[in-house]
């Protein structure tokens, strides 16, 4: 009987986890709350979005798919052009990183998991200073390398390197060099990025 | 072995209840099911909301957003302006109502929950009578009120008062006159409403 | 302890499948990855359907609601008129067919089952060959025959009858005889396809 009770409750847990965005940790990066991708390299174009190049358009309509949730559905995705490109992200706001993740269709529902990324690399930096230097470039903090590995869960969540170091960032970077095996098109699913918020009072501490 | 197999069952109960709207529990007012905002307090204008008075609409674009899952992503609320204001939905349909759950954002993915609605009164008319009155105020039912409190889970349900009383219903009100500390805006995720259809027979008895 | 360790492993492993479309299985019919409704019987009118037939359009904009999931909302169907009537998909690509998938509303959270399918049968064939020949018809197979039940899961699978013969399709049609009582309307909330695409070299010894 205890060992039902506390059955349920695991249960619970679980579920509440599952329920609250699938890992029950704050976004920064998720469209409903203000991140948008502001750059990107080529997409993948197929139907509509063959017409994307001719209309000048920066940002594909399509990118901010990456920043929301894809409830387990193939397709839900941003599609780039070839194994290797990027992906750059406006956060929600300034935040000090912890972690990113890095999610893909499930392995069970999915047609191909050739257009997975593999090799990644996420950076970040602060873009909407008070005073803007021309040097922003220079400022560019590697957060986290990681390999994306098809035989773990679809979510998979990297800390970011140093943290204690890292510093305010408002903007983020996913540079992916290989994918796992297209030789035409990377799929991103979702990238998501952890974090905190610093206090206002610590903030007036580490403006100029 | 025996636990185990009892442990399976527990869990696909629990998935199953979660799978069904997170409740399991019939909704008088989901929007896709027929339940619409017609009334509420001043809105909260962000971006494209600003031109909402110019343009003389009784009910704001996003109004019904708090008559729809949310499916644990923050910002997939009606916000309204200030810490207090009211909302007035009507339901797919009359029913007897038995309770009602208020949902906000869960802990674990928000931002910041200050926007939460805190003291709430829910009430309940019947609009859509066959011989209309002019008195529909006065026959307002008081259905419940509560407290929304942010250290439970994050779908709270409340039995309505006297529930035999209560009588038939197809339309009711939420005012809130607190919420848990933002002097800008008070967000509504989700309200639902829980109940039963009379049987044609009763409804017969009912009605002059 | 070590129950405890089992036990928080086949909670993950539910959610896990749960978070994967709910089943964890392919499906090649689904809307995001190129599924698509190509003929139905008569929709059920209401609202801004009621044009659909002046309009001249031939699938109706409602139809590919039942190539996507519904996530526990009532009304994410696609209603057919009256209690018997069919409804053609044509897959993502031509597959060998395993199983199929029928789903309605959850028991818990519906106002009313008594338009769900009952009786049905599924039948598939190749509507793509590099040959077209005028005698579609004759080359049908019957996948599979069943009752869909009330009182079993929301979503139910039904194994496709002499599989190792049936060969490729990329077609597929449901044709349901019988409802559970209502007289106005069907309403067909999911239908899947699962199978597997045969690898490219066997591919070439079945395509003349
Ligand atoms: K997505
Ligand atoms: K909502
Ligand atoms: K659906």
């Amino acid at each position: 009987d205890d060992i039902m009770v506390y059955a349920r409750e695991i249960v619970q847990k679980e579920i509440e986890k599952h329920a609250a965005d699938g890992l029950g940790r704050v976004d920064y990066a998720l469209a409903t709350s203000g991140g948008m991708v502001v750059k990107h390299s080529d997409p993948y174009m197929a139907g509509r979005g063959v017409n994307w190049f001719l209309k000048g358009r920066g940002v594909h309509p399509n990118a901010d798919e990456m920043l929301k949730p894809s409830f387990g559905e193939p397709g839900k995705c941003f599609a780039l052009k070839g194994s290797s490109g990027f992906v750059q992200i406006k956060l929600r706001g300034a935040i000090v990183p912890e972690a990113v993740t890095l999610e893909h269709v499930a392995k069970s529902v999915a047609y191909d998991r050739s257009t997975a990324p593999k090799d990644c690399r996420v950076s970040g930096w602060l873009q909407n200073r008070d005073l803007h230097t021309a040097d922003d470039e220079e400022k560019m903090l590697l957060l986290t390398e990681f390999t994306y590995d098809l035989e773990k869960s679809n979510a998979q969540t990297f800390n970011v390197l140093d943290n204690t170091a890292s510093g305010l960032v408002d903007t983020v970077r996913l540079d992916f060099t290989s994918n796992h095996g297209s030789p035409t098109l990377t799929c991103i699913y979702r990238l998501r990025v952890h974090g905190y918020e610093p206090d206002p009072s610590s903030m007036t501490a580490m403006q100029p």
